[in-house]
């Protein structure tokens, strides 16, 4: 609740930092305003950036258009962009049949190059973030309830590979591109005091993590243990540790051990084989998966205390995972998935990190070393998010 | 909490039940007494029942020994004892390698023959039953819990198949038998107005479902699905209607439908396949599914509502069932599996089905009867519950 007095204060500081923006702006993006004021609403806007062909093959460079500019959408000129190992199972097919070409990317962090008439959550010069989804019917239950994520008319239409009638290529296009136009709803504001290559990887990896980690409800102390130390991985430790969890960081890489008590995980465990989680079964009070892969799962699970739950984040291919139920009844355990987190939600991780300085690990590559990166994710080279610099596309 | 009125009251009952006891008991149970007086305490008990003789082979008459009666103990002469599926899967080794002979069963109803003089809580001619466990630690907080079946230390004793050093067998040996020994905590005190036909049933199915019904903590007109509608099944249909449910049953066999409507479900939803589960997307406050193999269980776990519950109790050949983390993410359903009930809940539904007059369905049978039950059992042709007559051994 903000008084009159904080409002006005408030407007103010927003007069004020449009006209610094508007000095910001003007080298990058004279000609978006000028398409404001012209063109901006009757033709598509022109993309560049990097797709997928088909399964197989690398990404390369592709110009594209996006949709029609509407009254509550804003225009994103993109500065950076995560890859996310979702991009690469979508991309390959991995989570079922993909149309292509298909512009993959969904941690975008930019600045406000547009604003249609009807928008008030942002103005040109703005930080501005789009996460998973661009889109959903905005009417149903779990849309009001600020879970967009699973709309229950429409579903959730994803930043990129989801039919969208009014996209000229016939779905919606992600962020390894220049620039985005999306409704403002599901844009994120990213604070000032927080830097656009650190607030991108938030809105995948962070929210991924910090919603489950919510439902939770962990106390100060309790024993969380996070399986698979990757971009997500490494934001649950970060997100769980400055909640005041003791941290358990199950890896497969012997070579992350030294980065992950950097994190601030209590213990790293360095898992050969099912047998060496024996120690650690009935101990943890909640678990979190990000292993994109089936993997044996069953030994993770029991390391959760009788009657805790444990959150399996990562989608294998085609979604599959064995479950042994001779385990599961006598640990106790209650399995269950999660999706990303609601637009309200994602807007709170970001102030969250913004506030308390949580940045995730990354290392900025140029456009054309996105394939050399995919790679490196799939292989577990990552140290820990690769963030496209979005000047190279 | 009793005062010292109801004790007195009771001390009497207990001497005068003693004493009609004895007069039903004298045709059955007189070389017991003697034994009793005698060698009991000093020789083997003396069984014959039908047993396993390896993976692949129909179960056939075997004369074998229990253990040495002890102080703590109760021999009880078993007058009836169901068959589970459980009997099925482990004899024929879907759960792991077997010691063979091996006598399965573990719904065992008859009368109590002979006490040990350290026991408490039952006298000779008492009603007595034993379900899946004979034994555990009974010093662990689990176990101090009444929840033996997760004892942390020894692990529970199952009722057959168990390495035991006192049993000459090298195992415990289950309920298709004559007569079976077990420490007195392990026993359940059959009231007396069930009939041992129908409380045999109860001491596996009854409470395998009653217990993860109970931890629902459902209301008054929630909706449970139960799947799969055999033993345990229509025992999950019964309780959960008695406990002011609407119950919706899932059966792949439309023969059952009749029946089931019988139990009291108010719909039978009959599955040729996962399309027809969809019209029951996020319907269901909890399910439970009782079915014992793998089995398309995705589409079953997004019948429950959003973060709600979905429990499987039924245990598939070596416990593995593929789940759809796809599926998971969007449904937000929790899945968990159950393992029967503790001793103090063993009790408690014996007395409710008692005093509710909630019985199985059942057929009794002959001893040389049981290998065709089992076939049937396998094919989905039981209705509900086949009771072997312990007096056919
Ligand atoms: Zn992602
Ligand atoms: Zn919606
Ligand atoms: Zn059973
Ligand atoms: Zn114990």
């Amino acid at each position: 609740m903000q008084d009159k007095k904080n409002q006005s204060s408030r407007r103010k500081f927003i007069q004020q930092t449009a006209i610094t923006s508007v000095g910001i702006m003007l080298t990058n993006s004279i000609q978006l305003f000028a398409n404001q004021n012209s063109n901006i609403m009757k033709e598509n806007i022109q993309s560049k950036g990097y797709a997928g062909r088909n399964e197989t093959e690398n990404l390369s460079k592709w110009s594209f258009e996006r949709r029609l500019f509407g009254d509550s959408d804003i225009l994103i000129d993109i500065k950076f962009s995560g890859i996310c190992h979702s991009d690469i199972h979508t991309i390959k097919g991995h989570w079922g049949k993909q149309q292509y070409p298909q512009v993959p990317g969904h941690e975008i962090a930019g600045i406000v190059s547009a604003v249609g008439k009807n928008v008030t959550k942002f103005k040109v010069g703005d930080k501005a973030g789009v996460g998973c989804m661009v889109n959903s019917c905005m009417k149903c239950e779990s849309c009001k309830n600020g879970e967009e994520q699973h709309c229950e008319t429409t579903g959730m239409v994803g930043t990129y590979g989801t039919p969208e009638k009014s996209s000229p290529t016939g779905i919606t296009q992600g962020g390894y591109s220049n620039n985005i136009v999306v409704t403002e709803h599901f844009a994120i504001k990213i604070p000032e005091n927080i830097d656009l290559q650190f607030a991108a990887p938030l809105l995948c990896a962070g929210i991924t993590t910090y919603s489950p980690l919510m439902k939770a409800k962990f106390k100060k102390g309790d024993k969380i243990g996070v399986v698979g130390i990757g971009g997500l991985g490494h934001m649950a430790i970060k997100l769980a540790v400055s909640k005041g969890a003791e941290v358990h960081a199950f890896t497969t890489s012997p070579s992350k051990a030294n980065d992950i008590k950097g994190f601030g995980a209590k213990e790293v465990i360095v898992v050969n084989s099912g047998e060496d989680l024996k120690p650690w079964f009935g101990k943890m009070d909640f678990m979190i998966s990000t292993v994109p892969y089936a993997y044996e799962m069953s030994n993770y699970i029991s390391c959760v205390k009788p009657y805790g739950y444990f959150t399996q984040v990562g989608q294998p291919i085609n979604g599959e995972l064995m479950i042994n139920n001779t385990n599961m009844i006598f640990n106790r355990v209650n399995f269950n998935g999660s999706l990303i987190g609601g637009i309200p939600e994602t807007q709170e991780v970001m102030n969250y990190c913004a506030e308390n300085k949580i940045y995730p690990q990354i290392q900025i590559i140029k456009a054309d070393e996105i394939n050399e990166a995919w790679k490196k994710v799939v292989n577990k080279e990552a140290r820990y998010r690769y963030v496209i610099d979005a000047a190279t596309f």
